[in-house]
């Protein structure tokens, strides 16, 4: 629906503030924060989560500061700004202290699938508490037979006969499932009605608070549900991953029953954008180190007299400037089109944003990796020794990958649902890429040629893909995704060439146009190779 | 020189024998103890460090199985095999436990070096003893400021009058600096003379043992030396990486004044094929963890019931594999290439090695940080959690693309000295690539020409870059490293290819050449477009 008035807050002097005085939050008390997290992991005690030492003044900035949730609903104490700057604003968070970010990321998400979903009775209860950071809220999807597959979920949800139902079952890999600097923690929970149908179809949504909320709606009675273990990971040892056992906890159903996945899918596309967005941060955090890294350190003979003098030196940091660059305007070309559905109401900006979302957090996340993998690199020895804090962004940073619906799974999106529509999402902005580089052509007639060229190849490779039966598109997905960002990256940088032709940027994006874009090529040319051949090596080939 | 008995004992039935019980030894002993160097790291008690639980036992039946040194001259109790066997036993043991395997691969080198450099003397006391594996060998090149700039070395070596030096100075970063399991440690490291010339010209190579041998070549009284500290690395903690303190130790010049750094050379151009073959092993050590995985994982509705039916799984998979081949066989290549230079005494085998040692040791220690990560990506979020042991690959193997000359430094030595002779060596090679495919297109006319066509741009773009200056090449020194690695892996998938047309590898050689080999156009693009747009990207850009 549309909601013209939507942004009326956002004015430019609102938003400046907003994106400084987040900057500000996140040097001071943020980014010092990070190594704590690594070095003294959050941990149960006793049936409860003790976080990381600092955390809990970390949050309390957050809240404080209003960061939790800057787009949420102005009725319910929301700020009311658009997803875009909260996209910046989350990506600053997550460069500063990714496994703390994390916590208000899924309240975010949370918020969105009440916002969209739930009873008013249950949203004048929770989201004000969730809006002001009071509160925290988590996700429940996973069993451990139900990763990627969350059909095969099998938690039970009894109607208790008073409105209320008795969830039972456990669930795994719950990030921040406990916190000990929030009054209160929210699980929206997955699970099946008794008789519900096998499959994604069965399932229904259910919040069930820690703490049962009393009268007057403050945390009361303790709900039947515990954290039985945490996770020993790679790394993001900050953000305490969860096994949680609801034992007939008690829930209250969020939209109808067996709509369960549709609500969630509100808040994993919520959640997805802003999970590439970590990625970004990551990346951010990863880039800004090893270049201060590069100013210092002294090694050789170089014109600068530091190895940032050193062309291989200069070659890795030109390319993780340049690619952090084409991760974070898709995440926020993303976040405009989600925008701008809500302002306009037009369903061809939802279907954008929708078709941009497995983008942005594939790309976003792959790139958090990449980036921060170059980032060790640049260091040297000292990139592998954890005291130079280059190797900590490079673990934390990994599991963005995977969570959320791992890179696999987004391309599978994207060359599935996402393709549904005969391409004509995809083709929508191919248009706009070479509308662009036409435009580009008398003023930059090398860059723009190179970009409309990429997008015209990506066009014919798109067609071709969605004339394949679905079935046979999946093995081929992610070089398709990732040959897309690297398009939707030469047209962003070739946007900003256009400002600043002479400049810095200038520079940047022709060595992204010039050196990272022709990477689609290879690309297109492994989906046009088809799956076919692919499945035709066998388990046994495999292991011959 | 020439040496055509070099190999006599290398009959088919002995390598069969060495491969098989090798193998046997890797499974049995060696990967069972992987997982013990992580969670129980290598540490330092009272100035001697204390192995990882097992690990003394595993490295008796290391040294008992000869598996030290099975290069090693029979004279001295070495088995005189070809390198490329060893090549193949090292990668065996990278594959079963990185962090021991590290110990032995160093004691090679240093025998190496010993074998070229030292005199008789040195030889008899110290060889019997490091090929039998009852000492240790490291190596000892960085100091703090020091690293990749070796020439900026200031350990100090005063002359005692007796033939014996006083060694004073810090070396970091030093693997395997100590060990409870040896008799003893010996220590090569680079040193100044006093009055020596600055830069790499003035360094001189020392033995400095732990314990100096007594009159019946035992280990008598401790020398002047002791390990400082431990780094906290991201990984491979089985293995100590020490910071050691030489406080006026004994040590005895190997070779002659000034020519450390030569001799060096030869410990590290074995090192740097050993380092790529960690690589490669790690990799194969990632990839059969992570395609048990997928043969067991049970998730969603797939033809076989696990994950290996999704096609994006055996994508991963088919990568995976494809890309260890290819960098295994580049390294038995490479060992080929130096087997053949000690059997002949033809320069040309000598050139071919060293041009492709660089490649080697940069792809496989890429591949095995490429590989491992795909890895952990196959096993969702439980690659996340260490318990998996996927995580374990990837933290482990990272160290590879940086130690022995960070990969960087490996690709501007690839356009720099390697290319020095005006890419003779690397047209040579090309020739043998295109003869190939030519005698391959009858009947395999698609791999053959795609094979062919990448070989010639290869060389187009080769001599584009001999004719450029040199110090000129290094920006876009590792995009040329990784195209002259990505054409070479289609060459010998060819050749598997043609040898197993309808087979496993003729399905593997395929997916290959069709899907990783296109990758090196955009490469050979990115080396074209030169280093001067690059340099332009100035430090202030960077950070703007």
């Amino acid at each position: 629906m549309q909601d013209t008035q939507r942004f009326s807050e956002a004015t430019t002097d609102t938003v400046t503030a907003v994106l400084t005085e987040a900057g500000k939050m996140c040097d001071e008390v943020m980014a010092p924060l990070q190594r704590n997290g690594d070095l003294h992991p959050a941990r149960l005690e006793n049936g409860v989560v003790r976080s990381s030492p600092g955390f809990a003044e970390g949050y309390k900035a957050i809240s404080d500061g209003g960061w939790v949730a800057i787009t949420a609903d102005p009725e319910y104490g929301g700020m009311g700004l658009p997803v875009v700057i909260s996209t910046a604003v989350n990506e600053m968070m997550s460069g500063a202290c990714l496994s703390l970010q994390l916590n208000p990321l899924l309240t975010q998400g949370q918020i969105e699938a009440l916002e969209h979903h739930a009873s008013d009775e249950i949203k004048a209860l929770y989201l004000p508490k969730l809006i002001s950071g009071e509160w925290s809220g988590t996700m429940n999807l996973t069993e451990p037979q139900a990763g990627s597959d969350v059909g095969a979920l099998s938690s039970r949800a009894d109607d208790n006969g008073d409105g209320t139902y008795a969830i039972t079952g456990q669930k795994i890999f719950i990030s921040w499932g406990d916190a000990d600097f929030v009054e209160n923690v929210c699980h929206l929970v997955l699970a099946r009605l008794p008789g519900a149908p096998a499959g994604t179809k069965g399932i229904s949504l259910f919040m069930v608070p820690k703490f049962i909320p009393d009268a007057a709606g403050n945390p009361g009675v303790a709900n039947s549900l515990k954290v039985v273990s945490l996770e020993h990971k790679m790394g993001l040892h900050g953000s305490p991953t969860c096994v949680m056992s609801y034992e007939g906890a008690t829930g209250w159903m969020i939209g109808a029953p067996g709509s369960g996945m549709k609500a969630m899918f509100t808040m994993m596309n919520n959640a997805r954008l802003g999970v590439g967005g970590q990625g970004v941060g990551a990346a951010e955090g990863a880039y800004q180190h090893a270049l201060a890294f590069a100013n210092e350190r002294k090694q050789g003979k170089s014109p600068f007299d530091t190895i940032i003098g050193h062309a291989d030196v200069r070659r890795m940091l030109a390319t993780m400037k340049a690619e952090i660059f084409a991760a974070r305007a898709i995440a926020l070309d993303c976040a405009i089109s989600i925008d701008m559905g809500r302002a306009t109401g037009e369903a061809e900006w939802d279907a954008r944003a929708a078709f941009l979302t497995p983008i942005a957090k594939a790309f976003g996340t792959d790139i958090g990796c990449e980036v921060s993998e170059m980032g060790v690199q640049v260091h040297g020895g000292m990139g592998y020794v954890e005291e130079s804090g280059a190797a900590q962004f490079y673990r934390d940073v990994r599991v963005t990958a995977i969570y959320e619906g791992t890179n696999g799974i987004q391309a599978m999106d994207m060359v599935g649902r996402k393709l549904m529509d005969g391409g004509e999402a995809a083709a929508r902005l191919l248009d706009e890429i070479e509308a662009d580089a036409e435009a580009a052509k008398g003023a930059l007639p090398d860059l723009a040629g190179a970009v409309w060229e990429a997008a015209e190849t990506l066009r014919e490779t798109t067609e071709w893909l969605v004339a394949q039966p679905m079935a046979e598109r999946f093995g081929t997905a992610v070089p398709y995704l990732r040959a897309f960002a690297r398009v939707l990256g030469g047209h962003y940088h070739l946007r900003a060439a256009m400002a600043d032709p002479d400049g810095a940027h200038g520079r940047i994006a022709r060595y992204y146009i010039t050196r990272l874009l022709p990477e689609h090529a290879g690309l297109l040319g492994h989906v046009r190779a088809g799956e076919a051949e692919l499945m035709e090596i066998s388990p046994d080939d495999l292991a011959a």
